[in-house]
C-alpha cells in the first residue's frame, strides 16, 4: 500500500495511532490468490486482522474463515456468516468449544495429536478432520513447526487412529512457517501429503482434501516470491504427486498475504532525546500498541512525513510505555531532523497490528480507519483549489 | 501467596484463567514499606496491576500512584482520587495529556531529556519535576536504564535547564531495574542523586525529593533480598550522604512489589501430546493471555493441583493460541501424569498479568477474582462433614 496524498491527509487530520486499512487491495490479494491456485477455497485466518469490515467484505466475495478460539465463531456467527463456512483450525481447542462450534454447524477440525482427535470425537462425532503435518519452516520468519503439527509417521498413525474414532479424516494441513521466502517449501509439503494419501489409500481410507496452511509472505523489506511464483510451484506439485487418485480439493488459509500490504500504521513522535552518544526517538505506538511483531524482528519500512527525502541518521526507535522492553527498532534510519509531533508511517502493517495489542499503561492501542470511509479535507487539494 | 485450600476450592469450580488476589498481602506490603523505609511515601505504580480494587485499598491506606497516561489518570479521578495524590512518572508524555493532568491537579512529572522539559513548560508552567537518572541496571530482570533514564552529568543540565524553563527541579528519580536482586544498587543511586543535589545547591537551586522508583523483587524462584534489607541500606544511605542538607522527601514507586505476591494465576490443561521426542503440554493461558513475561524470561513456580508430589518429568508448555511464539517455558519440570482438564497455578502472579493481556485469537485473557469475595464450596469442608 503506497502512502498517498490520501493517505497523507487522512495521517494529518487524526488522532494518532492508526491503521488506515484499504479495502479494495484485500480484495485484490482474494482475487489474485482464487485465480492463481487452481480451485482452492480460501479460509481466511481471522486473527490475522479480525476487523468486522475485513470479515464482511471476504465474506461478501465467497470467502471461507479460519477460526481460532469461540471468541472468533461467536463474532463471525454474529456478522450473519453460517458455520458451513468455518473451519476451526486450532489445533489447541477447549472441549466445549468443539462441542459449541460443532452445534453451530462447523464440520472441519485440526488435530496434531491423539489427544485433541479424542477431544473431537467426543464433541463432535463423525466431523471432518484435518491432521497437521509439521514443516521445518526453514528460510520462514516465523517457523510454526515447534508447536504445531507432528512429523509424517506421526501423521499417518493419526489418521489411523482419526478413522478408528469414527471421525472422517479428510485431509492434512500444513503450515511452511509464517512469511515463508521459499516457494519449493510448498513443494516438499505437498511431495509428504501425497505419500500420506497413499497410505491412506492402502488403508482403505478415503483422503480428498489439503489444506496449504497460510505463509505467503509480504513485502517488509527483503524480496519475497509473488503469489503467482508459489502458485505455480503448488499447481505443478498437485499434478506431479497426486495422479494416483482425484484431483484433491484445496484449501488454504492466508492471514497475513490478504490483509498486511492493505494497511499502513500511522504514529506520532511524542520525543527526541540524546542520551550516552544514542539518539532516541519515541512514538505513541510500540511493542504493546501495535507493533509486537517488531520484538519478533519484523522490519518494516518506515517513513517521516514530509522528510521522505531528508539526510538520515541511525536512531533508536522506542514505544509510549513505562517498560524497557518496548523498543521498536534498536537501529533504524530516520530523517536526521526527526522531531516532536512527526507522523511516522509503517508501511504494509495491515497484519497482527490492531489484533495483537493491549491496554497496558493506560494507553489505547491503534484503532482502525478505512480508506472508503474517511472523509477528510484534502490539504493537498485545498492547496491547488486555492492557487 | 500460598496455594491454600480455600484458593484450590476457587480454582475448582470457576472457569480458567484468571487470577485470584488476596487484598490482605497487598496491604501487608504496603504497611512494611511504610514502617520499614524512614518517611516514605508510596505511589503505586498503576502499570503493575490497575484493578479498581486494588487501587481503593492502597488508596484507603493512604497511597499515592504513579500513573503513565491520561488513560490511568482518567481511571483514578473517576474513582474519586484527586490529582494531588497523583504523580506523572512516565518520561514519554503526550503534550495534551500534560495538560489535562495540570489542570485536574497533578504536580508532579518526570523527565530525562530538554525536549519533554519544554513540553512541560509549555503544558504545566511551573510544574514540579524530577530528573530521571539512568542507573546500569546490573542484577536485575529488567534493567530499565536504556529506554529510561540518563548519566549524572545530563541530569545537571537539566536541573539547570529546568529551573532556567520555570519548572521547579525538586528532585530525583532512578530506578534499579524491576526484579532488582543486589540491595546495595540502591546505595549507589543514593551516592549520585547526593553529588546532583549538592550540584544544584551551589547552583542556588534547592532540591528536596528523591523518588527511589521501584525495583524491590518478588520471589519467583530466585532468591531476593527482604524489603527490610534494601530499607536498612536506603536509610542508612540517606543518612551517610544527605547530611549537607536538610533530610529529603521520600517517594517510591512500588509496583511488582506491591501486588506480585498478591496473586495467583490458575489455568487449565487444553492438550498433551508427544513429538519429536519431546512432551508438550498446553494450557488455557498463554503469553498473549496473562504470561507474556515469561518470554522475557521470569520463571514462575508452576504447581500442579493434586499432583504436587508425583514424579517429574521435562515438558515443553505453551499457550492456545494459533502463534509459535505462545510458548510459556520451553522446559519445565511438571508432574509426569499432567494431563487434558489438570488445573496449572503460576504462584506470585499478581503483578503484570492482568494487565499485559490481548485479545489476540478471539481467546480471553485471565480475570481477577478476590478471595474476599468469592463464595465457593468448600470441597475440602463438604468432604469432611460428608464423612
Amino acid at each position: 500500500m503506497d502512502i498517498s496524498e490520501r493517505v497523507r491527509d487522512i495521517a494529518r487530520s487524526n488522532e494518532s495511532p492508526f491503521v488506515v486499512m484499504d479495502l479494495d487491495i484485500v480484495e485484490d490479494n482474494y482475487d489474485q490468490l482464487i485465480k492463481d491456485i487452481s480451485g482452492v477455497r480460501v479460509f481466511y485466518a481471522v486473527k490475522a486482522n479480525s476487523h468486522p469490515k475485513i470479515i464482511k467484505r471476504l465474506y461478501d466475495l465467497g470467502s471461507s474463515f479460519d477460526v481460532a478460539s469461540r471468541g472468533e465463531i461467536e463474532m463471525l456467527l454474529n456478522m450473519g456468516i453460517p458455520g458451513s463456512r468455518l473451519s476451526f483450525g486450532n489445533t489447541i481447542k477447549k472441549e466445549e468449544d468443539i462441542r459449541f462450534a460443532f452445534n453451530k454447524g462447523i464440520n472441519y477440525f485440526a488435530a496434531d495429536a491423539e489427544m485433541e482427535l479424542e477431544k473431537i470425537a467426543r464433541n463432535a462425532p463423525g466431523a471432518q478432520v484435518y491432521l497437521r503435518l509439521a514443516m521445518n519452516g526453514s528460510d520462514s520468519d516465523w517457523p510454526l513447526s515447534r508447536k504445531f503439527g507432528t512429523n509424517i509417521d506421526h501423521v499417518k498413525k493419526l489418521v489411523v487412529y482419526a478413522n478408528d474414532l469414527g471421525l472422517a479424516p479428510i485431509g492434512v494441513s500444513f503450515h511452511v512457517g509464517s512469511q515463508c521466502y521459499d516457494k519449493y517449501s510448498w513443494k516438499d509439503a505437498l511431495m509428504q501429503v501425497a505419500d500420506i494419501f497413499w497410505f491412506a489409500k492402502l488403508e482403505g481410507i478415503k483422503m480428498t482434501t489439503i489444506n496449504l496452511g497460510g505463509g505467503i509472505p509480504v513485502k517488509y523489506v527483503r524480496d519475497i516470491p509473488t503469489v503467482a511464483e508459489i502458485a505455480n510451484v503448488i499447481n505443478e506439485s498437485i499434478d506431479e504427486y497426486f495422479n494416483f487418485t482425484e484431483r484433491p480439493t484445496l484449501f488454504i488459509e492466508p492471514g497475513r498475504s490478504m490483509v498486511g500490504n492493505a494497511g499502513i500504521l500511522v504514529s506520532r513522535v511524542l520525543l527526541r532525546s540524546s542520551k550516552e552518544k544514542k539518539d532516541w526517538v519515541y512514538i505513541d505506538a510500540g511493542v504493546y500498541h501495535g507493533l509486537m511483531e517488531t520484538i519478533e524482528n519484523l522490519r518494516y519500512t518506515v517513513v517521516v512525513d514530509g522528510k521522505d527525502d531528508h539526510p538520515k541518521k541511525t536512531f533508536t526507535l522506542a514505544g509510549p510505555t513505562c517498560d524497557s522492553i518496548d523498543v521498536v527498532y534498536d537501529e533504524v534510519e530516520l530523517p536526521e531532523d526527526v522531531t516532536l509531533g512527526d507522523i511516522v508511517y509503517f508501511v504494509n502493517a495491515g497484519a497482527y497490528t490492531l489484533d495483537y495489542k493491549t491496554h497496558f499503561n493506560g494507553i489505547e492501542g491503534p484503532y482502525a480507519l478505512f480508506l472508503d470511509e474517511v472523509t477528510v479535507r484534502s490539504t493537498h487539494e485545498t492547496n491547488v483549489a486555492d492557487s
